[in-house]
């Protein structure tokens, strides 16, 4: 295997700050990366852009499979870029298996926004545990602040537990809908459903239209039965055609008025504190792991003791708490 | 707040060993316990009781809201109660708020088990995130298991991740379901079905026993779909009815063939071994962060870094790294 070069932090940072988007792929090529020295240089990358990230719209975008994401993201992202707003992609997708090498899939399902020069569109790193995915996706997202993206949309695929991460991450979560509204208010869990701050109805075009409608008015009501949500945000529900284009723009209009509002009372701020300080205690929960299994003594005594656990000589929790105890010292 | 009586831990270890229900049910208490000197306590409990653990059939179950859970494990544990074995019913409900002096609701849901002499019902541990109440569950079926149960049910509501729980510390999982198989299949989550070894469809009496028979046709097809599971035993969907106690011996029987099946093909101590060691590794993740948030140093500069992070002062990340450096020293 070819050793990859690596430039200094000094370099990555300044390429990124210049908005050099070579320099910002290799970083995020290094916050995915698995070696540990790759790790310390990215965090040094990252705490030398960290000055100059918090600056754009975080938006979490999520939907059933079918619901159009892709379509959708192409055509919201490209009238953004278009009004000259600097756009990134992101995704979370922990069951992803793509290499390095496949970032052609993410390019060519946003084709439009693929070749704007205003859009970035970064595919999701190869498949891992979530929260290494989700680590690396905010990490990366910083990055991208820092290199001037002003609107960073953070996509998952509907499975659960991925959108509590993307909604971790995000200023706003919109939740991608069909027309299809019977079907759908049973297959979307009620907690995905409660973490949206917006629902956003796609495939609003042809036949589709009246089925449409009428799933705007189920889910404005099935939305009335929640809690309203901290943000004291009233969560609407839209309608879009993401291949004719209509309603595009409209969501871009509803995602400002919920940034005057929340910045107004204070939600916005708040809720980038609190996720700014889960995400600490996230990382010390993964750090602690990783410097645990990466200890040689560690290492030796977890061979040996795992086989007296699966050989029932010992309790799992005594072989943990000898394990423990010998590192500490 | 009076400070309660501790045993030492060979005087809990002999009780327990000895089948003393107030003794197992005051070393449970420990278990459930937050104090880290109870902690320590009940860790000295499980490691004497281990060599005398292991020995029951673990069977989890789960269902849909109505299913009939109580009502089944109510008749289901009298039937073998009867028989003469000694069952415990433990619970995963991390939602749960019960106090400890609330043992009046379990015990009144099953309320023929309750009173039979063979049969041990403990209640949820109070509300906590659901690793800890499922480590507190692991650790109960240990000491019950050294009290001479033979087989231990532990029941979980079903809300996603709590199943997962239980089936990682059970050597079988029942799911049990509702005649109306349309509404059912899309309610339940393809995940749990593929953690199921088999399906029960309980309520099989009067005017829905011919919707109990197309739906068990229906699970029988869906489960078809599923690659066989690592057991190699072909999931089999049986019919019960609970309130009219039909279907009950049936369902021991079944349990009783994939006992065979399985210690013949050595799934069965394959599937324990794994538990063990993931059992070990998750217990591992929950100390070091015990023992990270409670060392003293940490403590104090938590505090200030979280306001520093909460600032924008600092990155979440710089800080994490921070209080993870000094910890090591």
């Amino acid at each position: 295997m070819r050793k990859r070069i690596r430039l200094s932090p000094e370099e990555y940072i300044a390429g990124i700050l210049a908005g050099n988007r070579v320099t910002l792929s290799r970083a995020i090529t290094l916050i995915e990366s698995n070696l540990e020295e790759d790790y310390q240089l990215a965090q040094a990358v990252i705490a030398g852009c960290m000055p100059h990230s918090g600056k754009s719209f975080r938006i979490g975008i999520t939907g059933v499979p079918g619901a159009g994401k892709s379509t959708f993201i192409d055509a919201f992202g490209t009238s953004l870029a278009e009004e000259g707003k600097k756009v990134a992609i992101l995704a979370i997708d922990p069951s992803s298996t793509v290499s390095g090498g496949s970032i052609l899939g993410d390019k060519t399902r946003m084709a439009n926004l693929a070749i704007h020069p205003n859009a970035y569109i970064r595919p999701s790193p190869a498949s891992g545990s979530l929260g290494g995915v989700a680590r690396k996706t905010r990490e990366s997202m910083l990055l991208c602040e820092a290199a001037g993206f002003e609107v960073i949309i953070v996509e998952t695929v509907g499975v659960g537990q991925s959108e509590i991460s993307v909604r971790s991450m995000t200023d706003f979560f919109l939740l991608l809908m069909l027309p299809n509204a019977g079907d759908e208010l049973q297959g979307i869990k009620k907690g995905i459903m409660e973490m949206a701050d917006a629902v956003l109805i796609n495939k609003a075009d042809g036949v589709l239209l009246g089925k449409a409608r009428t799933a705007k008015a189920l889910y404005t009501n099935a939305l009335r039965l929640f809690n309203p949500p901290e943000s004291n945000w009233r969560v609407p529900v839209l309608m879009c055609s993401a291949l004719e284009k209509n309603g595009i723009k409209e969501v871009w209009e509803m995602l400002e008025s919920f940034q005057n509002f929340t910045k107004e009372n204070h939600f916005w701020e708040k809720q980038r504190q609190a996720q700014a300080l889960s995400w600490m205690h996230e990382h010390i929960r993964q750090r602690l792991e990783t410097l645990f299994y990466q200890d040689e003594k560690v290492k030796i005594q977890l061979n040996e003791l795992s086989q007296m656990v699966a050989n029932q000589l010992i309790s799992p929790v005594s072989a943990a708490n000898q394990l423990l105890q010998n590192w500490k010292i």
